[in-house]
């Protein structure tokens, strides 16, 4: 009874081009709604962040000196929230676009060199830097921009020696917030 | 006279068993809402950060060594949103369960010896290390998952020393997103 | 047809003083929508990180020592959302009450001597120390309550020397979450 009537409303409604102001609020309101619902998804799925340690051996081990800039492949994984770091590779790609951080510890290596960088698509973001004997290390870190896509990872200078011991040479990265495409 | 008709027509929607498709829509946007409206208390909740420095004191001093591993009861208190870091254990235990980042500054002692670590109920994390004299600083940091309930806190080791000034042996976490229980 | 008839029942409404239930409901709804965009549109806003490095010399720079403690001008911009840092002054300005996290790395100059500090409005929040030499670094982090308007820059003390090649000596910082004013 109900429904029939609200089906002659609608009927003699669009017949006259009327709308019930109602029904026009509900529908504003329904797609305001979506747009909340899309962006509190957008959030929930943006959780991104890894820590991993160069080596997976609890024993002193120096990796280094290489004849070329070399990209560190770090093995021991603590963190991989979103599975963004590839363990075969030592490279991270952003899965949304949006500011991340990223940070870098080094032990230095036998040589008593150690100079090591953060690279984004093959260009210098920053470096740490220490060439004043073993038993030390260095830290640096960032607040990088990211498209969907870019690369980020960690290389060993020449010549220089980097030592890990599963938790000393860390590489760690995180998205702070997404950031939308214009 | 409006709510006597809306009485009416309401018993006869329930005697027929037919609803108004408007109040149908109506009740799933309620519902709807009021998931966003949890769903932003949450986030507002999950507000955690803190940064401790070792000592209270402004003049320089060494702490340590210790005949055994030391959890380190950071005293000066700088920051701690949501009081989730303990100053007389020097324990953080995690108000929810998320994502967290957490780093440490370490000021070698007197021995010239520093050797801390990071760690979680009791499991490693991270180290800090540097064996090459005093007048010097090591750093790590690390993005960590924790349960609900989960303790984080730092461990001078065994036979080191570790310095401080109020400002410059430093311990800090934050919560950078929570995550869903399964 | 429809809108007269609506003017009507409103008309009856009001003389009556009843209301449609489902009007009332419509209308707190509203209101609910409209408090989480508000809330979501802050969220969006608060989007606010900056990555700086001392120098854009790509050559070994030393800058100091100085007779007295001196604000530093981070030069090369890596990252600025927001724009609240201020290439000029070397002063990063909270747009919005928050939690920050700020970090700083610094490579001893030719002096052999680094001591630098973060403040926030001429307070001490942590130092950098390394007294050991040259070919070093020394870095610290931490977590920060800021109002808006609150200035946060970094202090070379007098008598010290810190070295850029335009990625080694940076300073950071971003918001980690929104407050909200009581």
């Amino acid at each position: 009874m109900m429904s029939r009537w609200f089906l002659l409303v609608a009927l003699a409604c669009s017949l006259v081009g009327a709308q019930n102001p109602a029904d026009v609020i509900l529908r504003q309101l329904i797609s305001r709604v979506e747009q909340l619902e899309r962006e509190s998804e957008n959030t929930a799925s943006s959780q991104v962040a890894f820590t991993v340690a160069l080596l997976e051996e609890n024993s002193w081990t120096s990796v280094g000196p290489f004849d070329a800039d070399q990209t560190l492949v770090y093995k021991k994984v603590l963190t991989n929230v979103g599975n963004a770091y590839d363990t075969e590779t030592g490279v991270f790609t952003a899965p949304v676009k949006g500011l991340y951080y990223f940070r870098i510890t080094g032990i230095v290596g036998r040589t008593g060199k150690l100079n090591a960088g953060l690279k984004k698509n093959g260009e210098d973001i920053f470096e740490i830097y220490h060439k004043a004997g073993t038993q030390a290390s260095a830290s640096n870190g960032a607040a990088v921009e990211l498209e969907q896509g870019d690369k980020v990872y960690v290389q060993l200078m020449q010549g220089n020696t980097i030592v890990d011991q599963s938790r000393l040479s860390t590489f760690t990265g995180f998205l702070v917030f997404p950031m939308e495409s214009p």
